[in-house]
C-alpha cells in the first residue's frame, strides 16, 4: 500500500553529511553514540539513523517534531561541546541542512 | 571554517529510505542507475547521493532547486514507471519525505 499525505504534525529534518579524518577513531564513535543517546532523550525527538556511502561519506538523518525541539537539541551544552570537538578533531568536512517536511509517503509490500 | 546561513536559493530535499526485497538484484541496480541519470539530466537538479545503513536500510538524498523542478522529476513518465516497478518488484518497504531547506551550514577543516 502506498499513501501520500501531509506530515502528521510538523517535522524538522537535519541531514548531516560528513567525512571523517583518518585519525578520528574510537573517540568519534564514543561521542557519536553519546550524541545519539542525547537526541533520543530530548522532547520532540522522532527519529535518528546513520548511513554510509560507498566512498566513505556518512550521513545522519535526525528528525524532531518542532523547530523549538530541534533548536533545544542543537543548542544543548553537551551537543555544543561535541560539535566543537568534531570540528577540532573528527571531521575533515561536513554539510548540514535543516528542513521542514512538506510531504510524506509510505509503502509496505 | 564553519558558516551557518540561509540556503542559497530554494532547496527541495527528498529523503527516500527503503528496504529491498531479497530478490530485487540486478534489475533494481540497473533501474536505480537509470533514475540517477534521469535526475541529473533534469532542470534544477542540485545533488544526488545514496547511502546504506548497517542493517541494510538504504537512503537516497535528492536535491532540486525549486518545488517545480522537484515535481517535474517526481512526475516524469520514466520515473513514474520506475516507481510502479519498484512497488511491484523491488521494495519491501519505503518512506519518502519531501522538505524545504530552511538553514544550511558547511565546515571544511
Amino acid at each position: 500500500m502506498s499513501a501520500t499525505m501531509e506530515p502528521n504534525g510538523p517535522r524538522i529534518v537535519t541531514v548531516f553529511r560528513s567525512r571523517l579524518r583518518p585519525e578520528s577513531g574510537a573517540e568519534y564513535h564514543e561521542t557519536a553514540q553519546r550524541m545519539l543517546e542525547l537526541a533520543r532523550s530530548m522532547p520532540g525527538f522522532v527519529d535518528f539513523k546513520a548511513f554510509v556511502a560507498d566512498d566513505g561519506e556518512r550521513v545522519s538523518i535526525v528528525t524532531f517534531a518542532s523547530m523549538a525541539a530541534h533548536r533545544a537539541w542543537r543548542d544543548h551544552p553537551d551537543h555544543r561541546a561535541a560539535q566543537r570537538k568534531g570540528r577540532e578533531r573528527f571531521y575533515a568536512s561536513y554539510d548540514i541542512s535543516v528542513s521542514e517536511v512538506v510531504g510524506e509517503s509510505h509503502f509496505e509490500s
